[in-house]
């Protein structure tokens, strides 16, 4: 089953285990004229990258990417680009006592359902590595889109009980805090609730917001490839992700139609717009003007110092203690990968709506 | 842009609109040697008509089921299955009214967007009745799933504020009641609540509950083709839903490592499982062997009674009562929808699996 | 294994037997706005309806389509266009035999390979009838690709031994004469051919020729998605099609490089055009603004009223006279299935072209 | 567009140009457990690594693959496989002339109409280099197949006009002559006319024929995804190709139908087979049994050392005299592209068959 590729006409394939040579991706569709160098990815992929602040991982990497074809004089030239970065620092050892057993909350016993042996060092494809390939690819889109005027804003809404402050909202804190949160004050409490976490030997789980600006309205499909459904499978498909709401989210469950439903009004600019935004941004499956807004839930990093009840390869009961490095909560450094997921969902989108009216057939060819 | 079709060997195509010849769908990759007649879909479907209840539009259509291709002497022959439900009563008088103008919280808006103008009668191809097709789908795939005992139990899990109470869960009960709620004590609470709603002019959301039982571990793909991944867009390409989880979901953000993370003990069948199943029964992308477990949300009817702001088409603001046969609840009708759309995605990604290893290979071609 | 859909942004998909219920075709990624009626459909099917000479099968169908789906006002909705020809002539008892054997020359042996029984009357899923659904999508396509300023020439190029002369090309004679050659002495040559061919209990084999002019240089994709590619996918996908060539074809393997290359010269408008073609219109699986010519062979057919030695299902050998209503050629009736392949690949490529640059997406989304 | 991925279930996406980093190929879908090490993929590569004999190119590569992700302790993972193979002898002084003009019979100008520039330092992305990708995985594929007892023998059939002659076949003698031709004879004397075509700064054409064995019936689709179709695409994707045909291939246009249909006799070994294989061991679409035999013809080498016509991007005529190593003919090194493609091909449609029947599913499911 191949599972690696994702988008129709912006498409990525990524590959790379947490200990093989390095990660990377091809992107394939990516149009012909971008301005591209490796900073424009590298500050993406920093957002990511381990060892930056208590609450990630100490493994130390540079994560520094490598185009390898795709650009030239400066520019993508409209075929794959090939990216990829070296996975430096493998400490294959700390993991090597893990390929008899199945780590509780991995995918240890899935992998060998499924293939019947696995890559255990570090996680092997199932690592948190694996989105360096995404972050990479998310960096190309959202230079297109900010090209298109269209801006992700993404970041930690709450990291275990710790939600931020909405009348607190401040854009330019996320990038100050080692968290991502747009309000400070909630980022010293979630610090202190992780420190917590620490000391116990435990992990917490919390909650990404994305909001995407300046999207015109009618990207998207009616049916089976609504835009929502699409941003629903790419947020799905990072690892940790429990669940996955638009705009109200699971609060319709309790709403009532009256207030629910969003009022079109006339806007300054005399356009149609909507006077609240409870759909996030999208009804029917395309977009309608209004700001996407969305969350994920991801869970608590699996990966515990706290001894833990599971069985080894044979079926027999065993306690383990998990060592190595782990990051107390994804969160943090899964803020960029939701950004990445979106940019590129959208995107493709994007690309497929040009052709939606003969119209518009009519008007790219004869201008042509 | 082409989306109306899913899936990658079970694949399907729904089309039709509200108020054209009929809606319809063509199944094709559905394996050969399937007993299959028009009861067996006929089931499914009668779930989901409408006119059953003071819940659901009065709109009043047999929904017969045609099976135009794709069965011979009683079975599937391999190639496509074409399935066609003629719309008997299309009383596209009550909608002429909607052409000029959006509905809030419909689609109105974003297909005159994407496509310039719409199929205004009934919603067009945004209607309820699109979901026709995929519920036909879905009884194929369910019913090829009952032979590899996997079952699909799906059921209301909460309507506007009523939610079941898990002691008094009752399978039984579930089509015994109007809403498909396994507590009869929760559904006669449901049912004065929305008595409520409709006398109101108003309508309700509920949670749509999916629990699969049986599937064997290793189901699905690492990462970008997630069997969760699939699950929520599957789920998400229904209209109407706004949020999607699995296992514990969104309670996941508040949750820690300890007490998330699922311990693995040897099972009295001396098999590898879950002790408690807070993932739901995907770790990785991959089934784990325990059922598999997730909620949609679903927002209240966007038709409704009471007077509502919006724009015409010149952008001109204006008040409007929608007319028209409408359940003052969605939830009830998409039960079946959900379990289609879970039965579906299931049975894809177990065809797909059967090639994940040489060795499946080797076994295969050498008993042919 | 699900095999009954084409394209990826004009994506369609047929279903349909030969003596089932009908066949038809859904085609799902249309631009809204097409002016489309039924008409437009039954244009394309008349010239591959049966029983309009004395060369094509006496069954007798009208073959007309049903718009089901997608059209609103006389214009495309952007919705899959559903499209349906009852089968009106059944015949099934001339078939019933062939139940027990397999036929030289056709799929039935092949059908239960696959999958364990087939639909075997008058060839099930491989009738000609198949075809029915491409043409229906295919006037479509042609119908906007014309609205473009591209259009397709199809004819006979050789019915058995007789080709046509070049000297004596008139595309005004290809709708005159029942073999669709553009050469009316040629096609009394081969209609004598095959009054010969009949009274011997044989059928004959021809070549079908395709120009499309119009095109403009850019169309297509470097490396798997070349244009020719897909067209020659396309076009093998037609039962019966046994070569696939373009420009001079398997000629090149003879050629030299000083002959077989087209120079570049400046055109009297000023614009870089090749001064001949050999390319066949296009170069690195893209377009080059010359016309795309390519050409398909076709075997005989393989129903024959002389003696055929071959099996039973049981592996005992018989012999096996072919009854029922069978073209003693197959090219005429092709003749238009390989115009509409052609015109869904090339317009499926078109619409994917729109974002292959930057610039493209950014004047697009800027006009909006 | 993108248009570097092939392939569904077994699905590659080469990336990469002739001067840029590398080129390279992600594999995924590869099934888990098959031994792989880079001598099993460096076999196939040195089959058309250049500078090996006076008729290929003299650019020195060694052309060493590195796999660089989905190989564990000597096996396959079912991760996607990475290999790439460093672009060692860059010479890009060779080529920075041919930026401001466009070569005959390359696609330059075709680039350029598409994208707005290209990467014109050796053909780019056009590269013969490009084929490096599909002959890694094609060696990947081609191992399974060998497991499944499934071998592919291909050669050059025709060089220019000198053909092999088939009473002195030998398939030892293709890896003993470095055109890869079965008759040492026919080897000579091409070697002969390619010396004159060289000396007359000519190229030359030729046909490359490729004879699959052990495919057990049943393989394909019997409409858009036939086997021979997504060969017909597999081998008209790779450059130069302008002719591909199966079985009697462009012969079935003037054959009858009682000669061309093959008739089914009872083996030895009590299996219904074909006594003879016109058709070239597809029938409507799927695998008869018989050997899969077809043909590609390739257009002569369009870089040639004569001088030539063409224009410059200013679209104004000048003569070109195009410099750099080029190979004469590009037969030779095509044949293990098209063994290659045709073994990709086929592993797709294999992985692909399993789920064909109701009866597979559950046998599969119920074994595990």
């Amino acid at each position: 089953m191949a599972g690696s590729t994702i988008g129709n006409i912006f498409k990525l394939t990524t590959w790379g285990e947490s200990h093989g040579e390095g990660v990377g991706v091809v992107v394939d569709g990516c149009p012909a004229g971008l301005s591209l160098c490796e900073q424009d990815i590298q500050k993406f992929l920093d957002r990511r990258r381990p060892g930056q602040s208590a609450f990630s991982t100490q493994r130390k990497e540079t994560d520094q990417v490598h185009i390898l074809s795709g650009v030239f004089e400066g520019k993508t030239t409209g075929t794959p680009i090939s990216l990829m970065v070296a996975n430096e620092d493998h400490h294959s050892r700390d993991y090597s006592e893990i390929a008899s057993y199945y780590r509780p909350g991995h995918a240890d016993y899935t992998f060998d359902a499924k293939y019947g042996f696995r890559d255990y060092r570090g996680g092997g494809r199932s690592s948190g590595r694996e989105t360096i390939g995404r972050v990479a690819a998310g960096a190309i889109a959202a230079k297109i889109l900010s090209e298109l005027n269209i801006h992700i804003l993404t970041y930690s809404k709450a990291i275990g009980p710790v939600s931020i402050d909405m009348t607190r909202f401040d854009a330019e804190e996320i990038m100050k805090n080692p968290l991502y949160m747009p309000d400070a004050v909630a980022a010293a409490k979630a610090e202190s609730y992780l420190e917590r976490c620490k000391a116990e030997k435990d992990s917490a789980g919390g909650i990404v917001e994305c909001v995407i600006t300046g999207v015109p309205a009618g990207i998207g499909d009616p049916v089976f490839e609504k835009l929502n459904a699409n941003l629903a499978k790419a947020i799905f498909s990072i690892g940790a992700v429990k669940g996955f709401e638009i705009g109200d989210g699971f609060e319709v469950a309790q709403a009532r139609g009256t207030t629910n439903n969003d009022a079109f009004v006339r806007s300054e600019k005399n356009q149609s717009v909507k006077a609240t935004n409870h759909a996030g941004g999208i009804l029917g499956g395309m977009s309608d003007g209004s700001p996407i807004v969305f969350r994920a839930a991801f869970k608590p990093t699996p990966s515990i110092a706290s001894t833990q009840q599971t069985v080894n390869k044979n079926g027999e009961p065993i306690n383990v203690n998990i060592k190595g490095r782990h990051d107390p909560i994804i969160v943090p450094r899964a803020v960029v990968v939701v950004e990445s997921m979106a940019a590129i969902t959208l995107l493709d989108a994007m690309m497929q709506n040009m052709s939606a009216r003969v119209s518009y057939l009519k008007d790219f060819y004869e201008a042509r």
